[in-house]
């Protein structure tokens, strides 16, 4: 007998046993292929706590659709079951009406962690903070901690390190389960505490947080506020999504887009469309003045249509120089590399890069043209001063475009805005139409007189 | 006394007493003050354990000229210190013959690992694999168990999960810590055994690893091979380097330019120079084919230099539209949301997704002449055949640009190569060539008789 048939016949008991051999990852999995009415009868079986397990797994937007048709006794029972880091996650994306409803049907002890931790700001640390920690006490023996982890432990998300704190919740170390078992029970906790601990300030900005975890091998971290006081742990998987969702984020927006809430199938196309046209158009309307540019050197076009032939090479190779500066310069950011006090350092950088980028893309433009006008008369007598043109054009150009991407983040940074949003529009509406600037008038100077 | 005053005084007892108060983390931030000489002096002073932690924080090109100044016999006991992972990974970044020597430094049970991690294939899961794990078989006493992890368990990386294999090490199950601590000690193995676990095979790709641990909230995962044996286990914070660094590598692939091994300050000159003109030298051949693509509209432009005004805007907004949708695609992948047979799929949501971002834009573009056409004359008599021009064409090269940017990642992944590197300037030079035509060849069809 297959699942699929004890789903159709309703039968809870079958479907029951059927599944509780299974991970929650495997029904999960299944669950992907089925739609929300035998979710529904699904969970329905499920013992609270692989209910759980299973509804980690899905989509945001099926837990939330599967939220709203399961019994209230039934959701009441998953939330309780939920570690407060996960409950939080999940209930920071709901309407804050049904986040109400759903606090009042926990256990006081658990609406109360939730409530605490959904009082952070969206975004902060506190978010992400779980309160299943151990604490002990120095001077407790170690025969007392372990009796402690024994009793309490099960709820803990993690017991790789015990928290050691004071009586007024000071944290005082940290210290490796490892430790406890390699030492004789009568030990007290002070004999084997270090008494060195690295903890996470709450106020941490999610990329410091990222970056701690990154240098510090730790699998979790304690947080504490500005007195001291262990307000709760991060755990590094955690840690890990929230630094694969932002990459996702920062992606998109480099990509010069709004970033996606949800996987790019699973949204609606409208919403998608408003996400990319929202950006397209303020592009398009930057860019509108390349051809408000371009109207000032229309006579200087009309004389010498071979000008513009070579204008999209020349603006794009500003625009590519540039792209590459202004991803080097965010991502030196993102990994704290570089500071916003470095800018001096960069520039002294970004110039002789963009005059040898310059010179070298310069020297193929030469020699193109050279080769085309050896064979052909397709540039006509002053080809040597179009190609002239066209080197020095590039030098400028790509200088220009370089000094535009690495300034930018710092300007933008400066000015209290995320660089990887807003920067890659703007350098490319800045080099696009400066190029512009840039090309015509070299061709001013070195053309007057022959083909100007 | 400060540490510099030790330093200048070559004090190594006051050194060593100074230091082996603070944390490698602290060392490390202190060294990077310091040059080569003293920092060879600091590392002299230290115990193998807080130098190889210590060594741990250091820039990857700083850890290489320190290996070559340090003497022989300090190199080989903190070779024999680190974790085999750590090693595998600072190994296979020197030189053949260096490694050979820093092998045969080490004490043989500790080369005999490192030679066989050193046997997987680079950027394969094997490198980032560690032998340091605790095993115990079924048949065992929990209280057995419990000796074995107090006597094996301090070179352990991570004692969260033991893992249980038979006589042929084949792995039978993963049992967290806890389970041990929570049961009676008279308990056998088998008895907490669930006979379920999670386990990478030695062949996943860095995507794959990265996708499961990100999937699974676990620490650490085993490795086996096809016939089930463990190999070895992969923790949780090399992999989430380890997609740090390839987050890195793809947004500077994306941005246009190879990825650096290092940080973008810490890079010779000559080397970031290599590195960005090689990606820019071949985007302008590609971009070449606009001159020449231009070249054969020559004339057109010629007796409706207004057309030219305009193709900034028009083949920029092509390229805009083919990074969004390129980002989407790439990333979707990267993911694993999207597989390569869902081509299909995706194209028949970027189609109408193209003709309605062109939609928007052209209509942003009509507005735009036929506005500045009622206030001037800069547009001439036929302004609303060029509006009309501009507003079709914008369909047609955003719809262009959307295709080319998602179907181009399906093309390269199906051809092995990888989308991420090469899909930008690909996208870049066909939209942008293409463009150009499809710009002009409307103009023809909608001007003939009267601009053309």
């Amino acid at each position: 007998m297959s699942i699929t048939q004890f789903i159709r016949e309703h039968d809870v008991q079958a479907i029951h046993n059927y599944l509780s051999s299974m991970s929650g990852y495997e029904i999960a999995v299944m669950c992907s292929q089925k739609n929300l009415e035998e979710l529904k009868l699904i969970f329905i079986c499920l013992s609270p706590k692989l209910a759980v397990d299973t509804f980690d797994y899905l989509p945001l937007r099926t837990q939330k659709n599967l939220l709203r048709m399961l019994p209230t006794v039934q959701v009441a029972a998953m939330l309780a079951e939920m570690p407060p880091d996960d409950r939080t996650q999940l209930l920071e994306e709901l309407p804050k009406k049904v986040v109400d409803e759903y606090l009042n049907l926990l256990p006081q002890a658990e609406r109360i962690v939730s409530e605490k931790l959904l009082k952070y700001p969206e975004d902060s640390l506190g978010r992400l903070m779980t309160t299943d920690y151990l604490t002990v006490r120095m001077n407790w023996t170690v025969a007392q901690a372990l009796d402690h982890i024994r009793l309490y432990g099960h709820d803990s998300e993690t017991i790789d390190v015990i928290y050691v704190v004071d009586d007024h919740n000071i944290l005082l170390d940290d210290i490796p389960i490892k430790e406890f078992l390699f030492v004789p029970r009568e030990f007290t906790v002070a004999q084997i505490a270090d008494n060195k601990f690295i903890a996470l300030s709450v106020d941490a900005t999610a990329e410091q947080v990222i970056n701690v975890f990154k240098e510090h091998n730790r699998v979790a971290l304690p947080v504490i506020n500005a007195a001291g006081e262990l307000l709760g742990i991060v755990t590094i998987d955690d840690v890990f999504r929230l630094a694969s969702e932002r990459t996702t984020a920062k992606m998109q927006k480099v990509g010069g887009m709004e970033a996606l809430d949800e996987p790019y199938m699973e949204t609606p196309f409208f919403e998608l469309m408003k996400k990319r046209a929202r950006w397209l158009v303020l592009l398009f309307l930057g860019e509108m003045f390349t051809a408000t540019a371009m109207g000032y050197f229309e006579v200087e076009i009309s004389k010498a249509v071979v000008l513009a032939l070579f204008l999209p090479l020349i603006i794009s190779s500003g625009g590519n120089a540039g792209s590459q500066s202004s991803t080097l310069i965010i991502r030196a950011m993102a990994l704290g590399e570089i500071k916003l006090r470095d800018w001096w350092r960069i520039m002294r950088r970004e110039i002789p890069s963009g005059i040898f980028l310059g010179l070298v893309l310069g020297l193929v433009g030469l020699a193109r043209v050279t080769i085309w006008s050896l064979f052909s008369n397709i540039y006509g007598d002053h080809w040597f001063m179009i190609a002239l043109t066209i080197f020095t054009a590039l030098i400028g150009v790509v200088l220009w475009g370089s000094l535009t991407g690495s300034m930018l983040p710092f300007i933008l940074r400066r000015l209290g805005a995320d660089p990887a949003t807003s920067s890659a529009p703007l350098v490319a509406t800045l080099v696009d139409v400066v190029g512009i600037v840039i090309y015509f008038t070299i061709a001013l100077v070195i053309l007057k007189g022959t083909l100007l």
